[in-house]
């Protein structure tokens, strides 16, 4: 991993990588908050995963989470939201291709020989992250919008993998809203039973381990009401009697703000779970 | 005032105006953080001056200042770095022109029929503020690298306008350095007695009004010996007995990230003499 960029942080560093991605096939930014307390050992990790256009960077220059990183002595990594480059297939619009991931693996073309994000962010980054820096495997995920999505399904799919989970304003029921079923439709296919193995709505039914969601939602989001449609989130856990902690805030939109008011918050109970 | 941007925010709002300024002659956006208080009554000010390159957004997108200006009670304002447009003369160069204007009134052609920043900052915007919204005459300033150096000269030049000061990475010597010398030309002229003005160093020497400065400084910030020079106000500060706090933190940068971890300290410093 090459290091293209070094701030010192809240007493620990904020960090940028670049590494050359097996599952993705193509080089992959990343950024990883190093807390103070790297010093003394291993600490635990935080993965956090962006929205649709995003990159690396969004999270890192605007949640304002690395000073509570440094209050609980967690590491947090965020990958990037796609594989990208030249050699990588792309849409013009913004919700398909470059920074439209979707934290899938692709099976159809043009998609599928780089767009693994599933696997990357899974099994490939979290491998990785616990090689090369002071990390042990103590994992929490987390993320918004497309990325609270892709923080949910990886939480759900893998049982004992993460200690905890949260998300602002994911999209829960990809498989029943524009964006996703566009998504879905290119990256996966027509037929939509491959869809329910990355759609929070359909894995609930069926997810054996009881880790609580925490989500935060807020009610003035432009989105909500098309593309995350948090209300499906609701009934799918009361009629699995999954835990689910869902925060309704008034006057909050789907912006960095949001987040940025409550992240302290979301960083408290990740530290709840992962030094229990 | 014309509202363009509106996001709640800890409890509060983070909005964005635009106006038509008259000492611009241009229209100008500005960034007005309203924290919870203001439902309650008038709320003091602080006035937030960006660095070089940056408009109304970075401080109010990176910073985390929004948290503190909460829970103490401030409205932040935060002004663009330079008048703009395609009537407003502009140079290819960063530090110069759009995005770089010092905090001057410019005599010089072809600047002087726009770039009077310093009215704009310190007599327009102001009295535009505490005319619109609720906000009262107690007011502080502060400000990032050449932000740093607008907020000092606007404080010495000013005895009783503002409670307090502080900035992070401040220019405080530009006739001695390579973008002082640069700007200060071009919007001032080549007699240098007409630089005196804008310079704090110069300034320092003959300011009645003994206001502390708060004063953050990296020390690995690329820019510290070349361009903003620290030991000068620490030399000239002791030479004429003004009270200065000068940090400097190890390991620290220009960038964000540096300001986003001691924000709450400025924050603090503001509040302690806006409620005094």
């Amino acid at each position: 991993m090459e290091r293209v960029e070094h701030h010192a942080s809240f007493g620990g560093w904020q960090d940028v990588y670049q590494h050359d991605s097996i599952s993705l096939g193509c080089p992959m930014k990343v950024g990883v908050y190093l807390p103070p307390q790297v010093k003394d050992g291993r600490v635990p990790v935080l993965y956090w995963l962006s929205g649709l256009t995003c990159t690396e960077q969004n999270f890192i220059t605007k949640s304002g989470a690395q000073r509570f990183a440094a209050e609980h002595g967690i590491m947090i990594v965020t990958p990037d939201t796609s594989p990208r480059g030249e050699s990588v297939a792309d849409d013009p619009s913004y919700d398909l291709g470059h920074g439209a991931g979707f934290y899938v693996n692709a099976t159809q073309q043009p998609w599928a020989a780089n767009y693994r994000m599933y696997d990357y962010v899974v099994e490939e980054l979290p491998a990785l992250i616990e090689a090369t820096f002071p990390a042990d495997d103590r994992r929490a995920i987390a993320g918004h919008s497309m990325g609270g999505h892709g923080a949910l399904v990886a939480a759900l799919r893998n049982p004992g993998r993460y200690r905890s989970v949260s998300a602002f304003s994911p999209i829960v029921a990809p498989s029943q809203a524009p964006w996703g079923e566009r998504a879905f439709t290119a990256y996966l296919g027509d037929d939509r039973s491959a869809w329910e193995q990355y759609d929070t709505i359909e894995l609930i039914k069926t997810v054996r381990e009881r880790l609580p969601l925490l989500i935060d939602q807020g009610l003035d989001d432009e989105f909500a009401d098309r593309e995350l449609r948090p209300s499906l989130l609701q009934a799918a856990c009361e009629a699995a009697e999954h835990p689910l902690i869902l925060r309704q805030r008034p006057g909050y939109d789907h912006s960095y703000y949001f987040i940025a008011s409550f992240i302290d918050e979301h960083m408290a109970h990740h530290a709840a779970a992962l030094f229990q």
